[in-house]
């Protein structure tokens, strides 16, 4: 029997990669000679080179780049399918991490980022997945911009390289010194939410606060990025006001699209297209997926829904290893989800059970794949 | 497909006749034209009868007999195998809710319950099955005694009907004018606990106090027991210091030993025996199962255990439904069961979960169904 294992991470208890390694482990141990196929699900934030490198193979390419405050960092890429492709995940050059203990976006670039996407492209990647997800950042993505060539001038007339708090200083923008070798090279930003550029449920409002801003400095950055989206829509004829996404990381959404043509996509439908998802299945009997709870959510297009809408196409059954199902996260199986199972093995509130999520998810994955092989004929009952 | 449904009640959430129509509703929806066996499993105490007439059929005899204080009750018992099988609950006519608001084991009788006895005898029933459970009663079961025909005398000589305070003044006890008509009945009485007739575990100071005892009456009620035992074991030749089970409703296991030539059974063993479960499952291809948590107590021959022994030896799958799964609970794959899941759908206390048992369950089963739908290739995929 073969299973594909395409789980999302269960938020704060268990990484996609985990849940891969679990379900492959159990699968193996009631199914002896069983195929398994683990994709570990990148969400885009710190892991998602991990992702794709443990589902596609590939290698992971060190850089030294620019930090988050114009620091060298060591940094890094994938590099996959015969280089062809790579992926970057903003994080390793602009993550959180690396701003702790001096948290605060008014200052931090996404320079390094730029720089990753560039050495990406001059070694030959035709196409690049950027990650956004866990930055620490809010400059619109001008940073990154700036190191591929986009020039940005104040009022005396100097090119700068705009931080967030700097955003509003910007008086034109200019892409046509844009690096030639990134002139064919498609870019895909994945990100997992679809928050616009500003506003209320903008990129500051929403996100600065955790990244150190207080409520006067969320207002500055506020001001910054409507600035910097009037200015691109003068200069540039690109609209960025009500692009879903736009607002991901700092708003480095809005700054993919306009500056580097970028196109937004949910983290799951790149993996399921960068893997060959839909080949991959043709001859796999059950497919695994799960995430931390099924419920209405779920059905926007999150990574369970991603998964059954392919595999419904190949009439392939769909399991979810869930944390939690509400009832209205049943209307999955419309969707192409085969059966749902959370892992709680116990009446327990969240607070007792995060502690066993790993060995509450292998008991769930092993009855399920012993019912699999009573039910199936594979082995006998 | 067909499906055998014979699941232990969930203790104070839902029956075992419940969970059988809640498995046979989903089990018609996701597989239209299956068939589906319930046997609800009598614990012995009330709804014992019931249970055995929703698996088997037959008839629900009333019987009006002599109730806990002596006065008159409106009883039942159960008329299957075309009259041949009698099933008796001892709730019927010396139940707990019959005294409600005059609890008293010292002054409760049986004596109803050896009535229902005989009129199932005198119309034929040539195997009786008695549930022990849920009495208010605490008389060794003489009272059940007396009523066909055991004679016990008092020091001044005269015959006299024990209850639970008067088992002392038991001087000598004759049964040889039992009642001929019981001479060849078979008797069964069926308990789920192994507690001895006296003592520390015994029926009185482990289950008089809910019945209404005070420390003082629990300590009567036990020396009464004593002494009952040393009776019996002088006039009869009777040994029941050491029977497990003998303190089953007020130590009317004893009684059924002594007095009766029952024989003590766990209920799920006579359960499978009456409905003739190996035959039954002989063509079935998943066997429904559960109890309300499945812990290292479930292999001491409960519910589960006992079905998936049976099912092992003609290699059938036993999926166990339940309201929690401990570690040692897996246990009970090497016993024969295929695949245990739990009803819990999110990470809930069961405070709160409890309230939601009927859909938990529901909603369980429905996922285990479509999963053997989609690999057992019973419908596609």
């Amino acid at each position: 029997m073969k299973f594909v294992l395409i789980p999302d991470s269960f938020k704060g208890t268990l990484s996609s990669t985990r849940i891969c390694e679990l379900l492959a482990e159990k699968a193996r141990e009631i199914l002896p000679g069983c195929t398994t196929v683990p994709i570990p699900v990148a969400d885009g934030g710190e892991g998602s080179v991990d992702c794709f490198l443990n589902a596609l193979g590939g290698e992971k390419i060190p850089e030294t780049v620019t930090g988050p405050f114009f620091e060298n960092v060591q940094a890094f890429y994938g590099s996959i399918d015969d280089g062809r492709t790579a992926v970057i995940e903003m994080a390793a050059c602009a993550g959180l991490p690396l701003a702790e203990g001096r948290l605060d976006p008014e200052r931090t670039t996404t320079y390094g980022v730029g720089e990753l996407i560039l050495r990406a492209a001059d070694r030959g990647a035709r196409r690049i997945i950027l990650g956004l997800g866990g930055s620490c950042t809010n400059d619109g993505g001008c940073g990154a911009a700036a190191a591929v060539g986009v020039r940005f001038r104040n009022a005396a007339g100097d090119r700068f390289v705009p931080v967030g708090g700097t955003l509003a200083e910007i008086v034109s923008v200019d892409v046509s010194h844009l690096a030639p070798q990134l002139r064919d090279v498609e870019i895909v930003a994945m990100c997992d939410i679809d928050n616009p550029m500003y506003g209320e449920k903008g990129a500051a409002y929403v996100f600065a606060p955790q990244k150190g801003a207080d409520p006067a400095a969320v207002r500055r950055l506020d001001d910054g990025l409507r600035h910097l989206c009037a200015i691109v829509q003068r200069d540039l004829g690109v609209s960025l006001s009500e692009v879903p996404g736009a607002g991901a990381a700092g708003a480095m959404g809005a700054g993919m699209v306009a500056f580097f043509g970028a196109k937004l996509q949910m983290g799951i439908e790149t993996v399921l297209d960068t893997t060959e998802f839909d080949r991959v299945i043709r001859d796999a009997d059950v497919i695994f997926t799960g995430e931390g709870k099924l419920d209405s959510q779920s059905l926007r297009g999150k990574v369970v829904i991603g998964v059954a809408r392919r595999a419904k196409r190949q009439g392939k059954p769909v399991v979810a290893i869930v944390g939690g199902v509400e009832p209205e996260g049943e209307a999955a199986y419309a969707e192409g989800v085969t059966a749902a199972f959370s892992i709680n093995r116990l009446p327990e509130d969240f607070a007792v059970s995060r502690g066993k999520s790993e060995a509450n998810l292998s008991a769930t994955a092993e009855s399920i794949f012993r019912l699999i092989r009573a039910t199936s004929g594979a082995y006998g009952a």
